[in-house]
């Protein structure tokens, strides 16, 4: 390949980096890449640190050893954190809302993927230090938040079902009590999803009473692995006792007074926790 | 904030452009986030398409006109899309991935975030200039895959159930014939989760009959909508003939001889039409 100019060589270590949060690339993986000396792409990379820190866009850090290199890893600032939080507060908060039953379609808002990636982003920022080895969810509404939370950690995500399914082969299963309908119900993950051992990131949308979150806790105990965070994007003001006491939510929902408008805002856990 | 360097404009410019795919920036937002002159930016703008074209990493469009700017269009040569595609066949390319009833066991492929963020951008990429509003998929494996082509082609991602959940209000649904059991079952998506008159694109993880796919394109009709492409990850060499014709899918399983090992491969009718 023809050779590149400097600047050219760091929009492409912004790219590469960038795409694949997480990953260790070794100093070689660059050199051959951009036919460039050792010497040239370590001076690259202290550039594109530099610049990624003035704007506080994301963090380069160097793994030095044998085994090292460079790995890129999100970095939401609080100021962009708030916009985010404000932005989907505002997009929720319409009665129109308001569904049979005094549920809030929030779908549109789950699956957008602008809302999304950056939330993903942001649970796999504040988990990243606990060494997770997966994400976990329940399917279907908190898929989208989990995925990319397990994109921005580089880490695999296992979707727990609400059925047994044929194509899961032989699977753990375990009965919780959904916080939302109230209602008995079992989950089952494929057996070969965790291995022994794991450390395990729960991720889902929306926490009520905490009992899918109670569910996923105890699944992960039965296949012999440690629940290292649990990250919800909604909890409900109320019941304040959740089934589990160890979360944080990015958003809290006050469900007490459609009457008046939906009351929705950041969550003073996360915000605490994050300043 | 202080000014950037060139080469970190380069930097900064690459990252906001790739975070997010398909999103229009105007010339006015780069030249506030760097506090820099119009043609400085313009300028910038310039190295960084050059350095995608020559790295083959993507495409930076420059819309003209009073609502211009620029957006960033993911980008996979082939030479890439062959080595993903190798990859991913030689992952299940694993005979104990075959499970009881004659299923292949694939969610840690179809759940893994390096795979998953690949197969969404080539599918953004194969069906971008068909103008899609949304892309549409049924839970559940297919929904890492959905959602990273819809983070893609910036558009919703709508996820169709297959019970009629009380978070979703009001329903449309259709009845349809799983491909894989042969049982009839019923699909739901929420009345407000597409307007009239869109484009959508059908998404799904695997294909055998083609079932689930056609049970889409009636559902979409149902929001008189269009359908304007169907693109799966893997399909199944028989039958031969599918319920729906107008696909693409990018790899090919022959479930006839699981005996001599699993047979998987990039599909033919991909690699052509993208040639």
């Amino acid at each position: 390949m023809k050779k590149l100019k400097r600047n050219e060589r760091i929009g492409a270590l912004v790219k590469v980096l960038s795409d694949s949060p997480n990953k260790v690339f070794t100093l070689s993986y660059f050199t051959e890449l951009f036919n460039a000396a050792k010497s040239t792409v370590s001076e690259d990379l202290v550039i594109v640190k530099r610049l990624m820190d003035k704007m506080a866009i994301g963090k380069v850090v160097t793994i030095p050893g044998a085994a090292g290199g460079v790995r890129y890893e999100p970095f939401s600032s609080k100021e962009d954190i708030g916009i985010l939080l404000d932005d989907i507060c505002e997009a929720i908060n319409d009665t129109k809302r308001i569904i049979p039953g005094g549920f809030l379609f929030l779908t549109d808002v789950l699956y957008n993927p602008a809302y999304v990636s950056k939330i993903g982003s942001i649970f796999a920022e504040y988990f990243m230090k606990n060494s997770i080895d997966y994400v976990i969810t329940v399917e279907t509404k908190g898929i989208p938040i989990a995925m990319m939370t397990a994109h921005a950690l580089n880490v695999p995500l296992v979707i727990v079902r609400n059925e047994n399914r044929v194509t899961e082969g032989s699977t753990l299963s375990i009965n919780y009590v959904s916080g939302t309908t109230g209602k008995l119900r079992t989950m089952y993950a494929p057996k070969r999803s965790i291995e022994k051992g794991s450390n395990v990131l729960i991720i889902d949308d929306f926490m009520k009473g905490g009992g899918t979150a109670k569910g996923l806790v105890d699944l992960i105990n039965e296949f012999d692995s440690n629940v290292k965070g649990i990250g919800v994007l909604i909890e409900t003001i109320e019941p304040q006792d959740k089934m589990v006491s160890d979360y944080i939510s990015l958003l809290t929902l006050d469900e007490r007074s459609y009457d008046e408008g939906i009351r929705i805002f950041p969550s003073e856990r996360f915000d605490s926790e994050k300043s």
